[in-house]
């Protein structure tokens, strides 16, 4: 929990989790830095550099053991206790990284959902989805730190001071609306159109190029 | 539509008309580059050589003209008709971002929407909401290039087969599967539970460290 890893350390390492998550039912498996690299389209000397950064060595002729590893993953990046995570307003979508969570490794857990009245909430396992209005209870009462803003531009402001004021310090915002928070606020934006702009400009010149 | 400007610009001038078109009806409105980068968190540096690529300049007393800036940026980065985007298994997602498309500017159009037998459609304005079954008949038909893929784990690779094959050329995927493609398929991934663990990570370091 001390050491401060860089941030794209943090983010290839929660990667590699998921990656070698899928094989940790391999008897004795064991997995090579190029491997790992070429998977998540990075390269060995990263994938080599990241694992020094939290101690892991790999053998030379077989490889980084696999359970070890994800072991390990979780040392360097996990709290110590579970993360509560919210959904505001994301429907379906978290129905779709719900699978993850429910992983007994997982350390984030969902704990809530939120919705306007007038949307039907979506049910997934065991989560409970409560109206908009409850979000400031609901948030204090579950100790939620965590929240997954994605609700209309003209509510994201407002929303965001509540989530805040209730003690959320980690958001996630899917909203297009840039979010000025209290310097112990962390903001991670995600910005979709801006993506599917790209993927329209990318996708033409490199259908072309493939079939020259 | 030939010049093959950098990802990063590109991603960047999507950005900067984001921002823009929220001063678009400002009489005689300009711009400085560096409001610009302060806005983005990037640096002037950078806006500027971005607008240099595009072969804009700005005055030296005034800055950018938003209006010609805008149009500049539809210019380089625009498709000359209207891309047709579709999102699998969005849901109330799909509600937020669907607001930027409704602008005139806009050359995404949201052409058509997917759900599973068992969950409601969410209807949002003018966008067909159809059975999941249907995707390759509708994506043919409406000549759809674009799709936003977020489905549960266990569908993702047939259904993205199925999105192919019916002629869809850009994903933007935000299932944890990693697809593989065929090579005239371009392919952005998003990944919610990197970020997610990005945030659990440094969140409590941020804020530790903001009220030292």
């Amino acid at each position: 929990m001390l050491k401060n890893l860089p941030e794209k350390t943090v983010e290839r390492l929660s990667q590699y989790r998921r990656v070698l998550l899928n094989y940790q039912f391999l008897e004795h498996g064991y997995i090579y830095s190029h491997n790992l690299a070429r998977i998540l389209k990075t390269n060995p000397a990263n994938v080599r550099r990241d694992m020094m950064l939290i101690g892991v060595s790999g053998d030379v002729h077989k490889g980084y053991e696999i359970g070890k590893l994800i072991e390990s993953i979780g040392d360097a990046i996990d709290s110590e206790q579970a993360e509560k995570v919210c959904f505001v307003g994301i429907g379906e979508l978290g129905r779709t990284v719900s699978e993850y969570f429910s992983q007994p490794s997982n350390k984030l857990q969902i704990a809530a959902t939120f919705h306007f009245e007038n949307h039907q909430p979506v049910a997934y396992s065991d989560v409970p989805s409560y109206n908009i209005s409850m979000i400031s209870e609901i948030i204090r009462k579950e100790d939620i730190l965590i929240c997954v803003l994605a609700v209309p531009k003209d509510y994201a402001r407002e929303i965001c001071m509540i989530l805040i004021n209730s003690g959320v310090i980690g958001i996630l915002n899917f909203t297009s609306v840039y979010l000025q928070v209290p310097k112990h606020v962390y903001v991670e934006n995600y910005d979709m159109i801006t993506k599917l702009e790209k993927i329209a400009y990318f996708m033409k010149r490199h259908s072309v190029n493939s079939r020259k």
